[in-house]
């Protein structure tokens, strides 16, 4: 089996691309960061999300990236609520955290050369979070661009680095339709950008109001507890 | 003055690197790894190189490429010792951290995003180590090219990411008679990969071996202490 790395935060997107890449037949390698986001729900999901799909390395790194600040994410500035739909799809939101994906993509770039992996999932999705530069096909197809400059599998031509995008172009109901097909227990998994103290989503940030009108287009109950 | 982000190591190329962007009127933020290296001897010498020549703001941040291994500087591998020149400058050396200059770059990308920066200076070499992938200019202008479509500059069009590389085509010994003409003061730099415990340089590894002959290439005496 070929193996590939996956960026794993724990949320509904990166679940289901987990599973995609597996029955997409890798062997899949999760990456996920303590990154000074103001909770580590995230992290519990990510490791209840890799164990129940299941994966052959799963590594957590602490990177921080709160040194540079400049993001509701990382930072002690509001996360918005209950915004309407333009403000969701329109502009760079505060919820941006400066080059994350970049970062992210670079540190698994560096699993993958140490594995021996050439493939990278990454969940992005370019419709709900068109805001966000570092979601667009524009920006990864130029990362991968760059990744086969970067790493020993570019220099010795002995493969090419392929970033894997299969959500970039998915609707977030036919996301979560498409993981409960392959099994993703979505009860695992975490979206909120501000979560209660016991861990409960908050219903009314921009990651919450995506989740659940994705949920109610499908026709399905989120199992997450919601605060309201 | 405009701002630009400067990665700074502490060793004798980002020293004169930092030299190089004030030169060029900017006003330097530099930005340093504690990334997992053998040794924190070049944190010392990047702090000491900042506070000497003279910075707007230095941060120094924490990553952990030990996660993933597969390079002489960051794991127990031992650290190559009187190479011929041939090794040096053919293969990729063990010493090659991999992606690791992607890692730096995109750190940086996100502090120039957050200070309103659109410049950022990295002092890589391609004559002294075309074994790097991450030291080719061809690597720097891909990474240039996705640097601009990542971030808010790239999305708003209110300006273009430039990754200057000003030694990139410069000889060790071009680089010391520069940063000597600008006032570097090359005590306080570190290059060794693999120094004493009390800090002194090994004068076997590459970097001692290159930047012994760039010394001797000006006829300057390099102001480090070797252990022999």
């Amino acid at each position: 089996m070929k193996k590939t790395v996956i960026l794993l935060s724990g949320g509904l997107d990166s679940a289901t691309c987990l599973a995609l890449a597996r029955e997409e037949g890798f062997s899949p390698y999760a990456l996920s960061f303590r990154y000074g986001q103001r909770h580590e729900f995230e992290l519990d999901s990510a490791k209840a999300v890799a164990s129940s799909l299941g994966v052959s390395g799963h590594v957590i790194t602490n990177i921080d990236l709160r040194a540079f600040g400049g993001s509701a994410l990382t930072d002690d500035i509001d996360v918005p609520k209950d915004s309407d739909e333009f403000s969701i799809t329109e502009d760079i939101p505060i919820t941006y955290v400066p080059a994350r994906n970049t970062i992210f993509l670079s540190f698994s770039l560096a699993y993958a050369e140490v594995i021996g992996a050439n493939d990278i999932y990454i969940g992005v999705n370019a419709l709900d979070y068109s805001g966000y530069p570092d979601c667009r096909p524009e920006y990864i197809n130029s990362f991968q661009n760059m990744a086969n400059l970067a790493t020993r599998a570019g220099v010795e031509g002995d493969g090419s680095i392929i970033i894997h995008t299969p959500l970039i172009n998915m609707t977030k109901a036919e996301i979560i339709r498409k993981g409960t097909q392959l099994g993703v227990d979505y009860s695992l998994t975490h979206s909120c950008y501000d979560p209660n103290v016991d861990g409960t989503s908050c219903g009314h940030c921009d990651a919450c109001l995506l989740r659940l009108k994705g949920f109610k287009e499908v026709g399905l109950t989120d199992p997450l507890t919601y605060s309201d």
